[in-house]
């Protein structure tokens, strides 16, 4: 094994406040990560095969839901994820596949701050939750989704290292 | 490309009544599988380093949770959906992750319909609200999420081959 990779923290609980918004990602949608994730995990056959997939709802080859939801957490770990103290998440509410994803899509993220506070049984720990929009490259939202995070306090890891 | 494999249609929006359920799957969970996902979509370290992991929440290496909703879907696939008159679903809510999923465990599911109606705008179409719950080896739920799904009648079917 490898050493695990010094992390830089950046963003903490307080960096999420209510309100608070941030577009960032830009993943292509390829036609051979939407097939391998297909065969894996949802072989049906308008996820996997053109013939299928043009007498089916779309028209065309489209991803995987999951496969999107996938994509988005890849989005949130290289845009602020892996650089924050979070410490998970619970779960989803209002999870929405809103309009089919594409091979040869490039997709792109919104969040938005929708409440934000401390938690009293956890101390040093606060909880946000957030609003998460995937766009296409035509800015159609494709994909929307709620949920909480909890995410360590600044001032606590202030006061750790003091 | 091959063709379309020859679907067998034996589920149809008939065979979801309310109130019944369905116990179905037996998903090994790899380490492989488990760091492979991670890398692709979900680089959190403790879903991919032992060493973080055993300094986190889990004290070691626990698959994404987005892992675990791809696997239930497998299960789904193969248990009941590639052989049904499914016409996708429009999102999923209430998304849990009760407990972490570990390489080495093995999942399997149970679903149970919630509500079931047919379609007023879209005739020969059935919307059924299911809620899937996702257990270990050791019957402790994992995950559970509620959604809808859309699939063909069974009399639309019947109606439409006479």
């Amino acid at each position: 094994m490898s050493p695990p990779p010094a992390r830089v923290v950046r963003f903490h609980w307080e960096d999420f406040p209510v309100g608070a918004t941030r577009t960032f990602g830009a993943m292509p949608v390829t036609r051979e990560a939407t097939l391998a994730f297909a065969r894996e995990f949802d072989p049906q056959p308008f996820h996997l095969d053109d013939e299928a997939a043009a007498m089916g709802l779309f028209g065309k080859l489209s991803a995987s839901g999951w496969h999107s939801c996938a994509m988005a957490m890849r989005m949130m770990c290289d845009d602020y994820l892996l650089e924050s103290s979070s410490l998970g998440s619970p779960g989803i509410d209002n999870l929405r596949w809103l309009k089919p994803v594409f091979p040869g899509d490039t997709l792109h993220m919104r969040y938005t701050v929708l409440e934000a506070r401390t938690m009293k049984s956890r101390p040093g720990v606060g909880l946000v939750r957030l609003e998460w929009q995937m766009f296409n490259q035509q800015d159609e939202p494709v994909l929307s989704m709620e949920g909480w995070g909890m995410f360590g306090l600044r001032s606590a890891a202030l006061g750790a290292s003091a």
